[in-house]
């Protein structure tokens, strides 16, 4: 409770108490935890935006997926993202493929290993008025999500991405 | 032409020239040329099978996509892939997003830069008897295909996979 209390402190902080004294549901656990806390059904067939390594301590190999909404609006440079927009983002340890650098004769190939955890960005500008209109989520390998503390970091730094309506991917061609 | 009669002795010394003697199609071009020549309609649609990181001279990143039949093959662990079966691998420069680094305090974020090349596998064990059953297909950023001599090595190279079928990637679940 006390790292719930404190998620909503600083999400009142950082945009207003207003927008979360007047919660878009009258749910009163969606209220407590602005975040997403079901995996939105079906991402895994969603279309490919763009793939992405992360080197160091996350060592992250993965791909961003997007449902029909979020492609659209990828593809026409949409910004701010409309609501329904859900964009996918599957982690996996990026590890080397022993078996590829085999056959191409040097150290080269890196490909996803274990999954890690599936991240979400839910658009819905009054449910997650809070947090920029968007809902945050992560998913660990087991398919549970992760609890307050853990989401609140998320909002405070892709709202460095304002530009790109806090959305950290741009779209493969 | 020389490249190309260089390109068929080479195939019919690997696989036997029976299967060059007998081409599927009557269409000369196609049993001169048995690779893809054309780009599969469609593909930057399809779903994601997984992402790849080549690091060194390739430094490319991109991400693998199937066609339906590849990907009820993949995800069923088909192995050979069946006719029909399209597997298309979309790659960009692999490049450092220094506006992700910024923000995340330290190097470590790659993204896809500006697309280099188009690679295809198209299974047709009557056209392309002579390759394994797999028909490869190479298209630089301007859409166009490469020559005969350029697609050469594909087929020595994806045969070493025999256990896969001739496919490098693995789907990442």
């Amino acid at each position: 409770m006390r790292r719930i209390a404190s998620l909503l402190i600083s999400v009142a902080t950082m945009t207003g108490v207003a927008a979360l004294m007047s919660p878009a549901s009258g749910n009163a656990d969606e209220a407590a935890a602005p975040y997403v806390t079901e995996k939105p059904a079906g991402y895994r067939d969603w279309k490919w935006i763009a793939s992405a390594h992360e080197e160091g301590k996350l060592n992250s190999l993965g791909a961003v997926l997007g449902n029909p909404v979020a492609v659209k609006a990828f593809r026409a440079g949409t910004i701010p993202f409309p609501d329904g927009t859900i964009i996918a983002a599957l982690h996996y340890q990026a590890v080397s493929s022993e078996e590829n650098d085999k056959i191409f004769g040097q150290k080269q190939s890196i490909v996803p290993g274990s999954p890690t955890n599936v991240q979400f960005m839910v658009k819905d500008s009054k449910k997650y008025a809070a947090t920029g209109g968007w809902g945050f989520g992560h998913f660990n390998a087991d398919g549970k999500p992760v609890d307050a503390a853990f989401m609140k970091p998320c909002f405070a730094c892709h709202a460095q991405f304002k530009a790109h309506d806090l959305v950290f991917t741009q779209y493969a061609p």
